[in-house]
């Protein structure tokens, strides 16, 4: 099958094997498959990226030598089912699945696998406990949306926040956009985001933010402690550079929760003395959890998230590299989806 | 009065001015003094201190150019009351008091201020609505403990431990010290406590740790998984050193919670993947609450807490210079008290 590969840390289109649904598992067609910012990451600093995971004792580390389909945020139609599978949904029907596949004693990332393709490849397999049917008249493109939105709720619910929290959103790209869904999704407000992209600052709008802040004219710090005074302040960070953290632990009032969302692949440098002199809170968090991802397909479908605004582009597989690049400029994009069936 | 002053980073006794106290003012003889790794860092550090309580946007900050007399884990008697005091003690007794003292729109900390000396001089001015009596029958030297023992109630009580929780001590100096003391207190256990000192494991054991680890033998997050296992890490980091959050980062499992009590003055390194791979929370500690401070108070006064293995040696104020240098050796020193009436 036709897929775009990571090979030498560049990505091209070739041939690969067409992948076997084994037991429990299925063969699904990719529909939609959106590009994260963490390929553009993973394509950029595959070996760090490498390096983290083994220092982190993860169970599977991929294998830059080998070729790696990338592509986590998908829709797909079933196909074929593999063996002792319960095939639950009828052939043609569309779906979505966390991005997880465990065969044996393996537990891998579709996406970030050697073995297992992601959705910039015409099919995938998937763990066939892990679909969930797209809800009846849930475009396909909508549906694709799902994981990254899902990462906004896991950030939001790893918050906890009360009544007594205010929000500030700090970077309105993908992540941060799906930050603000989720704090709008579950009634929290007012919400203050800041980006310096005037088209970010329009999505971030768009999704429910109420204070728009850029940072060249003001500092979102200065606007929350304005809207909600007297509120605990709960910033997200969502921009994921080297520099943020400790930007944030010097903008940030006493007593700061941080929930670090963005993915800073690289070292960092903080001040300790800065953080604790105002006790701030750092949360580093990552994915989701079952249950957020199906309650965000459900949100999704019922109209309370509108993800409609993210998506900025489609591009056949053809070109995904040029996505991958124009991905850079913030004012031109924000969602781009692979369909594989385009020409 | 003679005092030791920090003058161009070095101690030396000096005859300074007499404090008078102001208005709802006290003023007190110090009979002891502890001296805190704070004040060694200052120090050393003391560039590093002024312009890290700058960028945290301190209401006060020291003035380097001018004498600082350090100290401020005392116990102390009531000598003469300022004007508008409540005269709630008699002139003898003895008092602890948050290191604090605000005058008028002025908020500084008692011991590192220019105008208000600490314990490392024979007299002091405290805020007289501040002050705590010791209660009768307990030792001055054990009522000078209530500070550093309220840093590590208040540490404790940030963490918000719950049953499923267990804790890990890394680092068993004075702070690592009332880290164990607060969990014994609390009846959090068991309690796993690490340090490369004999005489630190020593006294963390005496302290209430029930299992001791020598990193150069094992991992304190291994023992932390075979005597609690099931339960959730939180981990206090008691070393304040730079490399100790990133060497954590590494070494703690997934989920974890990181109490940050050691006091690290310089910049340090992390890797932002790691502690998002985990999921891991880093919560900065400072200091304690005014419950805490008087709660930790009774608590040694009660025999709650036994911090007489702590005190491991006495001296006059000639010899601060020297206890400094000395508290550099683990293995001879915890807590060095200074008797400014001592020859």
């Amino acid at each position: 099958m036709r897929a775009v590969v990571m090979r030498n840390q560049k990505l091209m289109v070739d041939s690969i094997p067409e992948p076997v649904p084994a037991t429990g598992e299925v063969l699904v067609r990719t529909l939609a498959c959106g590009i994260c910012g963490s390929d553009l990451h993973a394509l950029k600093h595959a070996e760090k990226m490498v390096a983290n995971a083994r220092e982190a004792g993860a169970p599977f580390v991929m294998d830059l030598g080998r070729d790696i389909v990338m592509g986590h945020e998908f829709c797909a139609e079933v196909l074929d089912y593999g063996p002792s599978t319960a095939k639950r949904f009828a052939s043609g029907t569309r779906v979505v699945s966390m991005p997880m596949l465990m065969r044996g004693e393996r537990v891998e990332t579709v996406g970030y696998s050697n073995d297992f393709p992601g959705g910039y490849g015409e099919r995938m397999i998937l763990n066939d406990a892990l679909l969930l049917p797209v809800p009846n008249g849930l475009s396909t493109e909508h549906a694709a949306l799902t994981e990254p939105m899902a990462v906004g709720l896991h950030a939001v619910m790893k918050a906890q926040l009360s009544a007594s929290d205010a929000p500030l959103v700090v970077g309105c790209g993908p992540v941060g956009l799906s930050v603000i869904a989720a704090l709008k999704l579950r009634g929290v407000g007012p919400i203050v985001a800041a980006d310096f992209s005037p088209m970010r600052r329009s999505l971030a709008e768009k999704m429910g933010a109420d204070h728009l802040i850029d940072p060249r004219d003001g500092s979102g710090y200065a606007e929350l402690a304005r809207v909600a005074a007297g509120r605990s302040a709960v910033i997200f960070e969502c921009v994921g550079v080297p520099g943020m953290l400790q930007q944030i632990l010097k903008g940030a009032p006493v007593g700061a929760r941080v929930v670090v969302v963005g993915v800073c692949m690289e070292d960092d440098l903080i001040r300790p003395m800065l953080a604790i002199s105002k006790e701030i809170q750092l949360q580093f968090v990552l994915g989701y959890l079952p249950n957020e991802f199906a309650d965000t397909l459900t949100a999704i479908a019922d109209g309370k998230v509108d993800v409609a605004p993210l998506i900025t582009g489609r591009v056949g597989l053809d070109r995904v590299a040029w996505a991958f690049d124009e991905l850079g400029n913030p004012e031109a994009h924000a969602k781009i989806l692979v369909e594989p069936a385009r020409a």
